[in-house]
């Protein structure tokens, strides 16, 4: 299971507001069973296996384009560790724990 | 104000866990009253003046030195909008109210 | 065509090296003619089919855990332009040319 | 010594070509005989003391705001060894050698 962070970016729209364009985003990974998301205020974080993972952002990365746009900036960050089970929450629990 | 996304990644450590280091981190920003900050699965989130903002990051990213590592990754990402106030808060409301 | 940038960090092994990571990657990247790359100080820049690069990436992501890794952190930067023909050299001349 | 990457999108511009603000920040670059500097395909890259290339980095930052840009995703990645001197020349040599 790895965690990954997405933020897609919509370029040359003549608009700042990028809100409708994460909000579909977003619902294109609600309708994946396999994968857990979590809206940030600077993107979207999945959990799940890796490969279904790359699937979703790809489909999510075609968004913008779908809407109209003709410039996407993508930017994707992996955290995959495997000598131990991990997870969104756990994660957030560890830290905390250490506060 | 911006709002700004941190991950700090410790390098050489000998140990795959990070979660001391991110707690450490956080704790400075929990000493800094005019900025406010959210801890996610991949990092820090922080709202609030730019420059103030680049002065607790420039301290966070040297939290891992002080325990010991000899190399850090850091990676900071920046969103400043100046056509209307925003916040944390009000990103992910802008969000949900379209999904 | 889209270019995209990927930086892959071992994580907790012992070691504040990577250049050893970075060239098996690398090698992977050399072999995958459909795709031109880049080395630079802070990654490599592929320039070639979003999904062949996606692949290439899910590929290089695996060396170091190939090398005994336990925990990994990948970073991709994706810059997908459809209004026109782009590509790794025409970017670097047209920043040039305003110089 | 740190090595540093940035990369500054201007949002809601209205153009999909970002080019005259990417060459814009490499002049403000230039000027700085402290930082040496690298152009590649996916943003600057910047090798000098941190605190001063995270002065020249705000001063990048603000680059499309001046030209009149309302939105700025900036996009930093910090590289900072300390057990040994490093360079974005060393780095890539280092890798060269082994591949």
């Amino acid at each position: 299971m790895a965690i990954v962070e997405v933020a897609i970016i919509p370029m040359g729209t003549g608009s700042t507001s990028v809100s409708k364009y994460v909000a579909d985003c977003h619902k294109i990974l609600e309708e994946q069973k396999d994968i857990k998301s979590m809206l940030t205020p600077m993107g979207s974080v999945l959990e799940g296996d890796l490969d279904l993972i790359f699937q979703e952002i790809r489909k999510m990365h075609e968004v913008p384009f779908a809407s109209g746009a003709m410039r996407v900036s993508t930017t994707i960050r992996i955290d995959d560790r495997r000598d131990k089970d991990t997870s969104m929450e756990q994660k957030l629990k560890s830290v905390r724990k250490k506060m």
